[in-house]
C-alpha cells in the first residue's frame, strides 16, 4: 500500500500528498516509510517561510505572491502553522477566503497544521510535509506560522527564505516589535503600506537594518501593490544564493538540523521506554514531596537507563 | 564557594540570588550545586505566568500588580522572558520605567532572560530562577512572557496561575487572537479597557469562554483601574484549588514536566558525546547528497549509539 502511495505523490495525486501528511500528523508508522521512499526526488523546491503577527495580513500576502507565482508558470504548496486553528477554524477559514480561489487551481496545495502536543513534534511534522511537497514537484513551497516563539523560529528555521510580515507601527513600538526579526528574517515586509505610519515604519526600520540584511520592503496585499517587487526580491535572493555558495552552505545546514532533531525524537522515544511511566510518576512524587531534588532525581534515572 | 552562596540565598541576599541566576544562564555546573541545595526550602512562592503580545501593556500590568501585592506585604520576584532583548535593551528599558520604583523596594527582585539558543533551554532557565526567588522567600513569583510561541507555552506551564493580557480589538480578530489562549490562560485579562472597543471585546470573550474558565476580566493597567479585582480574582483561584485539590495535582504535574524535561536535556547531551560531531557532519553531506535519507541516517546512528 505504501509503495502505491508513494508512487502517486510522485505522479502529484492531491488526494495521495493529503493521505500522506495525515499520516505524518498521526506519526503513522507508514509516514516514515512512504518518506524514505521520496526523499530522493526532494532538494528541488524552494521553500520561503512568512511569520509574523496576527493581524498584519500574512494570509492575504500569502494570497498574492501565490497569485504571482502561478502568474510565473510556478506551481505552490501552501503549509500553514496555525496555533489558533484549534477551534478557531471558522475565522481562520474566514481569513482564507481569497486563498480559495486557488483550491480550484491544481497546481496550489493548501493544508493546515494545528500547534498542538510537545516542543519539536510541529517542526518536525511540518518538515516532513515540506519533503512531500518537494517530492510532488511544487516549484515554491510556503510555510506560514504565527508569531516569534521558538516553534516558529524553528520552523521558520526550515526555510530557504524567510519574511516577517510587519504593519506600520508607531514610534517606540517598531524597535520593540522588530527586535529578534533580524535574527530570523531575510526580507522584512512591512505590510498595509497604504495606512498611515507606513512611511515612517519603514525609515525607523531602515535605519536598525540597514540597506540589505534583512531587506526591508513595503506591501499592501489588499492593495495588490509591491507584490511583483517582493517576488523579484525573493527570486533574485535566491539566484545570488545559488552563485556564492551560501545556498549550499544552508542547504548542508538545514540537513544537519533535521538530522539532531530526528535523533532527538528517537532518542527520548528510547529513554522513555527505559525509564517506563511508573518511575517517572513516583520520581515526581518524591520531588513534589521535596524528599528528593529534581536534579538528583535525573542523575538518578539517567544512571539506571545505562546513561553515561 | 557554593556552600556559602546557598546561606546567602537562603538568607535572601538579592545579590546572592543575582550571582545564582548568572551562574544559571552562563550553565555553569556550579548552578546545579545551588539548586540541589535550595530545592527543599521551594515549592512556597505562588507562580504567576503573565503574556500575551507586545504592546498590550503587559509591563505596565505587572507593575501594577507588584504595587498591588505589596501593598497587601507579600514579597515579589519579577522574572522577564523577553526574545526581542537581543538588542532593544533600550526599547525595553523604556518599557520598564516604572518598573524602577521598585528597584527602589528591597522585597521586589526583577531579572530579564533573552530568548536565545536550543528549544527548551530558555525554560529550563527560568525554570532553575522560579526555585532561587521560590527558596529567597518570594511570595509571589511573575514570570513574564511574550507571544504565544511554544517556548512561551512551555513557559506558561511552569505558573500556578496564568495571565494572557490581551487589548481591546474589533470584530472578527478577537476569535483569531484569543484561539489558543483559552488552552493556557486562568484569566484573560483585557488591559487598555479604557479604550474604544473593549465594551465589545469583552462581550465576545465572555461569549467564547463562558464565565470561568478562563475568566475574563478587564482592566486598565495605565489608570490603575481593576487592579485589585484581578488580584483578588487570582487569589480566589488559588485559594479555592488549595480547597478542591486540584493545586496538589498542578503541583505534581509540574514536577513530572519538571523531570521529564531534565532527563530530556541529560539523555541528549549524553548523545552528543556517542555520537561526535564528525559523524553528524558525514551524515548531513550525505543527506544533502540524496545519498541516504535522514530518517534511515537516524536509525543507523542511533543503532551506533547504542540505542535500541
Amino acid at each position: 500500500m505504501s509503495s502505491e502511495l508513494v508512487q502517486r505523490i510522485l505522479k502529484r495525486d492531491v488526494r495521495a500528498v493529503a493521505t500522506a501528511i495525515t499520516l505524518i500528523e498521526n506519526r503513522d508508522p507508514k509516514a516514515q516509510t512512504v518518506l524514505k521512499a521520496i526523499y530522493g526526488q526532494t532538494g528541488r523546491a524552494h521553500v520561503i517561510g512568512v511569520t509574523g503577527a496576527a493581524g498584519t495580513g500574512k494570509s492575504t500576502l500569502i494570497d498574492r505572491l501565490t497569485a504571482e507565482y502561478r502568474r510565473r508558470k510556478r506551481s505552490v504548496g501552501i503549509l500553514a502553522v496555525d496555533p489558533s486553528s484549534v477551534f478557531s477554524t471558522g475565522a481562520v477559514l474566514g481569513d482564507r477566503v481569497r486563498l480559495r480561489e486557488h483550491f480550484l487551481d491544481g497546481e496550489v496545495f493548501i493544508r493546515s497544521f494545528a500547534s498542538r502536543g510537545e516542543t519539536g513534534g510541529l517542526s518536525a511534522a511540518v518538515r516532513d510535509a515540506i519533503h512531500l511537497l518537494d517530492a510532488m514537484g511544487k516549484d515554491i513551497v510556503i510555510v506560514e506560522t504565527i508569531g516569534v516563539g521558538q516553534d516558529e523560529l524553528e520552523i521558520a528555521k526550515l526555510a530557504y527564505t524567510v519574511l516577517v510580515v510587519l504593519m506600520p507601527y508607531i514610534g517606540d513600538e517598531v524597535q520593540a516589535m522588530t527586535a529578534g526579526y533580524g535574527e530570523i528574517a531575510d526580507i522584512l515586509v512591512v505590510n498595509k503600506a497604504d495606512l498611515a505610519g507606513a512611511a515612517e515604519t519603514l525609515r525607523q526600520l531602515k535605519a536598525v537594518f540597514g540597506e540589505s540584511d534583512p531587506l526591508v520592503m513595503a506591501a499592501s496585499a489588499l492593495k495588490n501593490e509591491g507584490i511583483n517587487a517582493l517576488v523579484e526580491a525573493i527570486e533574485q535572493r535566491r539566484a545570488q544564493s545559488l552563485r556564492n555558495g551560501s545556498y549550499e552552505k544552508k542547504r548542508l545546514d538545514l540537513c544537519r538540523q533535521e538530522l539532531l532533531a530526528l535523533l532527538r525524537a528517537r532518542i527520548f522515544a528510547d529513554l522513555a521506554q527505559k525509564i517506563g511511566a511508573d518511575s517517572l510518576d513516583e520520581n515526581a512524587r518524591l520531588i513534589a514531596d521535596r524528599r528528593v531534588d529534581p536534579y538528583s532525581a535525573t542523575e538518578q534515572m539517567a544512571k539506571k537507563a545505562g546513561l553515561t
